[in-house]
């Protein structure tokens, strides 16, 4: 039998080594009677604080069926991971709205983004600089539902309606996944996909998303194409530090983030820009006007509190017990990505990306980029690791939807804990088995 | 001096035309001097219930200069008239989300519309019934943010991005000023704006925008076109029995509503589409998947709990003492309509529509329409109605943005009762000086 590796820190080490190791035992002499272990089952529920139920169910085989034949969904990057920090957190973010508040379409009229709550707009500015990951002086925000209504929202703002065809827009390879639709599917005569960053040869003016981090390698961009007529967007959404070392702050023309992987609160759909030019920050709030009329209020309030409590948990950390927002999130991801590379090396059958260590200016010492996906390659004879892995019930997002090969799939690193542990399990039962 | 038309209902009628006779004396008095009368202005705030700061000041002219000179801006449906009804319900729909709620992109995976929150679909139902304004059974409910997104979702779902040119978008003159923008700003190949939909004579498939009551000039409609080919989106934002009488439920393909004009909560952008046939609902939902990755939870839990007030306050009105939501809106805007009416019948420069009265099957009596919007027209030489009142610091929009005359413009009656009583005030004012 392979040798189990460690999955947890070093206090979790021994019992869990332990239990892995029975739990393939029992695997082995159960697999033929279609039962399994049910201590297997109670430990993980019991690493996931949440074993009230456990040794308390009669029927064993049900237990084995649920849990030997559950699917993994990790093809969405859904960051339920962060819930039980602000569970942790009590009522410090709890949001209270009476009826009557935020009614008005309109937040602020003197403001190029007539609908941008400000109190969500100084929260952003904070947390910019507690967190040192971008320069917010001289800057227009613009929020959106979500960085994806941004992104269409600086594709339009970016392009001329009075050219004489639509202007490009490229990614270098392998690409967000959701660019080329979101690019193409208004069939837009403003824009165009316009694929690889790295093969493009058009003469002329082209848009290039620069995602850094990127989605969904992790590795660190800069524009590609860098010729005189680039216009860039800057996709920023994982430049935290719980996903990568902070090295300066950004500084660039036309920068996105999102709520979404910055705190954990998809839900909300809130994302922002930080623009340069205010005609480009005037463009993109008319789109955003013709195509929502503004920015949910309600979700606008509940970020400003969450940010406000990120950076208070950022600000205390150093006089107060408390271990901040990014401490709590950084030591999740590097556990994570810890029992991940155990697994990983145990075995031939898989290889994830490699990355070097740098400062960070945040923590304040070299740290490791631990991104928010693992792009993960099939060596060997497996030439669609997303049909093989799904084929073991881990549903994960194709190489080829990336613009790239399909020995490579996308899988998130946020879902829940008791999701990760299934998933680590699975890939290294699957190292065993194949 | 021309007689000033009683303006407030009967309990009001003498106190207020002593008020506007002394009002228009003392202007006419002080003209010279760059002064006003202090009276009219806190009687205007007393007509407001927020008389306390009057008799306190001691600056007349500071008073003048603020009350006399202030821009009138009813360009905007903005519907902050409501504001007081929900203070008065007190804590009742006030809100309370913990900060590690809502987090998941997901609400539903196994609904077509994914990120649709139960809570809100429940209360969107149980609304209808209560109200009789929409059947329910057999349509899937898409979520969008605010009703904009759910006209750009149904464009994107009726139309073929396979077919050889975009499909023409029509609706009769005068239609709501956006869609013309909302249809043609990402410069589709799918679907085009191609105008009034009475002139609409191009063979082949089309969708039309039926808007009932219609914005902006209050009128209930139905398709002009009436071919075989059409495609109907019905848009009834103003479906509700403030606004007009509800005959029967409406029973269309694709039926768009918002809370925006609902219950006036425009902040939470939140509006929902009706839709018979699984295949549109479907690409409506890849639409607002592509567009905003979903719509905010905090709204749509808001806006749950906020229908569901509203339909208390319905189902309560009967056997307790409660007005009903719709009941109180009901009566503001009749006292609203009636004082509009009596400035505009006391003099020839302005006409407004006239409506028949219709059994409203909601109050269980004959109503009158009321819209929430006048679509005025200057009479006589003033060919340009939107300057002309400009010129007299009442912003309006001009007829011709929607595709009518200059002739008209759009004024909003939904603002608060201070802006509502110094448009009146002024129009009564323009007629006198004219």
């Amino acid at each position: 039998m392979v040798a189990v590796p460690s999955l947890f820190s070093l206090r979790h080490l021994l019992v869990l080594s332990l239990a892995l190791n029975l739990s393939l035992i029992l695997r082995a002499l159960y697999h033929q009677r279609g039962e399994d272990n049910k201590w297997w089952f109670c430990f993980k529920k019991k690493m996931m604080e949440d074993a009230d139920s456990c040794f308390t169910t009669s029927s064993t085989s049900s237990l084995h069926n649920s849990t030997r034949e559950k699917v993994i969904d990790l093809d969405h990057g859904d960051p339920i991971m962060y819930e039980r920090f602000w569970r942790q957190m009590g009522d410090k973010t709890t949001i209270t709205i009476p009826g009557w508040q935020s009614m008005s379409y309109l937040s602020d009229g003197s403001n190029i983004c007539w609908f941008l709550e400000a109190e969500f707009a100084t929260e952003v500015v904070r947390l910019h600089k507690v967190v040192g990951n971008a320069v917010t002086e001289g800057r227009h925000i613009v929020v959106g539902t979500g960085s994806s209504q941004l992104i269409l929202a600086a594709l339009y703002a970016l392009s001329s309606p009075d050219a004489a065809q639509p202007i490009s827009v490229v990614s270098a390879v392998p690409y967000y996944s959701s660019y080329p639709s979101m690019a193409d599917y208004q069939k837009s005569g403003l824009y165009q996909w316009a694929g690889d960053a790295e093969n493009f040869d058009k003469e002329g003016p082209y848009i290039e998303l620069v995602t850094s981090p990127n989605n969904p390698d992790g590795y660190r961009r800069k524009s590609m194409v860098n010729r005189s007529q680039g216009l860039l967007i800057h996709d920023l959404a994982y430049y935290w530090p719980q996903y990568t070392p902070i090295s300066s702050p950004s500084d660039h023309d036309l920068t996105l983030f999102t709520a979404s992987k910055t705190t954990g609160h998809a839900g909300m759909r809130i994302g922002w820009a930080l623009v340069k030019d205010k005609e480009v920050a005037k463009k993109m709030t008319k789109f955003i006007e013709l195509n929502t009329i503004g920015v949910s209020k309600d979700s606008q309030l509940r970020a400003a509190k969450v940010l406000k409590a990120v950076s208070e948990s950022c600000e205390e950390e150093n006089h107060k017990n408390v271990e901040s927002f990014f401490k709590y999130s950084y030591n999740l991801m590097a556990q994570r990505w810890k029992q991940l590379r155990e697994v990983v090396d145990a075995g031939d059958m898989f290889t994830i990306p490699q990355f070097s260590p740098a400062f960070c200016t945040f923590f304040g010492k070299e740290t490791e980029p631990q991104p928010a996906f693992v792009w993960l390659k099939c060596e060997g004879d497996v030439e669609d690791c997303e049909t093989f892995l799904r084929g073991h019930k881990i549903i994960t997002r194709s190489g080829t939807q990336f613009g790239a090969s399909p020995k490579y799939v996308r899988i998130s690193m946020l879902d829940t804990d008791e999701t990760f542990i299934q998933f680590i399990e699975r890939l290294s039962a699957i190292q065993e088995l194949e």
